[in-house]
């Protein structure tokens, strides 16, 4: 694996959950896998869960960290081609990232999307550029578009708590004061695609389906009570419009997962990425009952970091 | 030791001490003690001292450290249970505590007082909500109410630079322009109680007795001359009104301590915590001679942080 | 060496330079040096290279880093002696340092001109106050007048590139739309001045002379086009106003570095410390050409930091 964006960079999907729940298991098993080498984390905003667990991660292969929060420490940095740099930007992105690629073996990158402009951010050119200026291999550590840390965590963590062959996965959009990125039910809907233990059923108000590049062939629906129904998994997000993009269009509460939601499905499973707002996305009895995942879900992100960062320093 | 939120979570006071000067005396003596572990530094306020040293601290066991300014690279925190997170909190602290504690072996965590209502300070919410979430034991880096790092610095410094069998110890509120957390006396006075070697006199203007919870058996008085007589060490240190909650009440600069102040005392030794504001608290001639411990004091923050994470980590 | 502000501390300049190229062949050939070592890297202003750089240096040499940005993360400092310090800074410089120094083997320090006044700039007074105050030795990552790291940098990088016994070296001042510090062009000059086989020329507008502390017996025109001639290296850089101190007197445009302008050269290569603003100061022509060495020279700065650290470390 020569970089990681997106679930189409993984050679062997199997192999690779197999990896990160080896490393669950024995943290340490490959401990010197990452010796001598460094890893750089560039975010361009604010991170908890991913920038802890990806440290982590390195650590338990060996492998050192540097941290750099680009936004607040750094400069403001242009990213197209040929300008006349005279305003407020000290740097071009093509030689920030051959600098930093220098000093750094793998390079993780956050870059989340403005949200004023579809087009413009489903091109994804901060992280692209990044991987075409890099000398390094670059890491999504959540782009405009994809989080796939998150995707590979997500299905590390519906294989460890279900072993049917076929699960009933449902993504469920979720109402939220402001207007998200669909950076993560993107990259889930990719992921669960390529997963062959998995049959995936988006729900989600009108305005909110999921561009076809990422939903694939999974079943869509507006009528989420009918999608919950025999659900082993519920996976609640909120995301801002696709239809009038970045906009929050739907404001109706009632898309909220409570325990009455919950009842509908298989004895499913609840997962969140987090951050997320109690209450309001999801209630608090789903979210402190025994079969919410959300805590263990993101235990799960240390091992898919370190998992993808082996498989990227061994060169698989 | 399970947790180390204040001086009752010592089992041994004596022994930490001692641990403390044994790994000033040799560094990288338990250089094997936090071997893959790791240590996360959760900061919701400023720190130069305690972030530096803890680090150094982890460091000398060998143990891993990650730095989070939770204020400024994260977002705000709900810590109130039960509401609907339709505001400014994006996450709640239940949620961040437990994700957090998976990533670390030992958490430390910083949260200063609000100043504006005792009983809500003095709940020290933020350090008990860590404890009660956190799947990892919690080291207060300061809190609404107590500093124990410092105080157990204080204790080993006075320790190394009197063997009386009694000394006599003063607490001396001075002057300041800013409103101060009660934290640092109250922690102080706490741990010079627990310490069977101290005699504490504690002396302050009106309005700014400490309270009982802490002050305990010390003498108390508003006059500081007085207190000061045949003093073996003098710890100053400004605080906010405890009876106007979190006020300046008190501007009299004669609180300062100066050379004529020091003269008093039975040649006593200075101390502060630090940061401090010069010739306004105490001043240069006090600072910057023989019997100030200052500097020496701030040294021994990395070795009270490393006996207590070495206790932590070897479960005694 | 006990100390790293300028080319004046370093005993053996061809020896230092030759390090850097050796740790450069081979990074863990020195991984010991540093081994339960800790450098600290202290930021008054923001960095990007220097501290991601530094920070791989250490891990080179088996040394631990601690990096603060004491501007964002601590509290506003005072340097001046004697006040009283009842305004909006809330710790002395010289207590910072020396406490800072004891948790640190080395302490690499950032502090900017404020570009009001020239004698109070070229005081550098932060840097000759931690020198003063801390007990363990200081590396400048850039001060108010000089940026020795970068210069080492350049050096190795221009030996890397020519081994002519007298390599013409042209020092042009570029346009910029802000007004910047003279530390790279001071400093570059000190170094080449100091290096037996570099032949330096500097070309700048009116205005804009380098103090002769720095720019020796180098030759000086305004003439840009007459310096260029039969250049080996150009080196790039804008700088404020010498003479209307800190001032951006010159916008003429006609001293950007274009492929016209490198083309008077002896096929020489260019020269830049990053970040450059593309084409205000250079053409993205001459910077993506065969002959622009700004991204090697940037990966030198690991190599440059290491040699110094391990120097400093064995106190060679």
């Amino acid at each position: 694996m020569d970089k990681f964006l997106s679930v189409n960079d993984v050679q062997n999907l199997d192999e690779l959950v197999k990896i990160a729940l080896e490393i669950k298991a024995n943290p340490v098993a490959f401990g010197d896998v990452g010796k001598n080498k460094m890893l750089g984390l560039i975010f361009f905003n604010p991170s908890l869960r991913t920038r802890l667990s990806t440290q982590r991660a390195a650590r338990h292969l060996g492998m050192d960290v540097m941290v750099m929060n680009i936004d607040k420490e750094g400069w403001k940095i242009e990213t197209q081609d040929g300008v006349i740099m005279d305003g407020d930007k000290a740097e071009h992105l093509k030689d920030a990232a051959a600098v930093i690629s220098q000093y750094c073996d793998i390079i993780g990158v956050r870059s989340f999307p403005n949200l004023q402009n579809k087009e413009d951010d489903y091109a994804d050119a901060v992280m692209k550029d990044f991987v075409k200026y890099s000398h390094s291999p670059i890491v999504s550590l959540e782009s405009a578009t994809r989080h796939p840390l998150q995707s590979l965590a997500d299905l590390v963590t519906i294989r460890e708590n279900s072993d049917k062959p076929k699960k009933k996965v449902v993504l469920t959009w979720a109402p939220h004061p402001r207007a998200l990125p669909q950076a993560v039910p993107n990259s889930f809907a990719e992921w669960m695609n390529a997963a062959d233990d998995v049959e995936l059923v988006i729900t989600a108000p009108e305005g909110y389906d999921l561009d076809p590049e990422f939903a694939g062939d999974a079943t869509f629906t507006n009528n989420q009570d009918e999608a919950l129904k025999d659900a082993d998994f519920v996976y609640a997000k909120n995301w801002s419009s696709t239809t009038e993009y970045g906009k929050v269009v739907c404001k109706d509460n009632s898309w909220e997962v409570t325990e009455e939601k919950m009842a509908l499905t298989n004895n499913g499973k609840f997962m969140h990425c987090l951050p997320i707002r109690r209450n309001v996305v999801a209630s608090d009895g789903v979210l402190d009952s025994e079969n919410s995942l959300i805590i263990a879900e993101a235990n799960n992100r240390t091992f898919a970091a370190a998992a993808v960062l082996k498989t990227i320093l061994e060169n698989k």
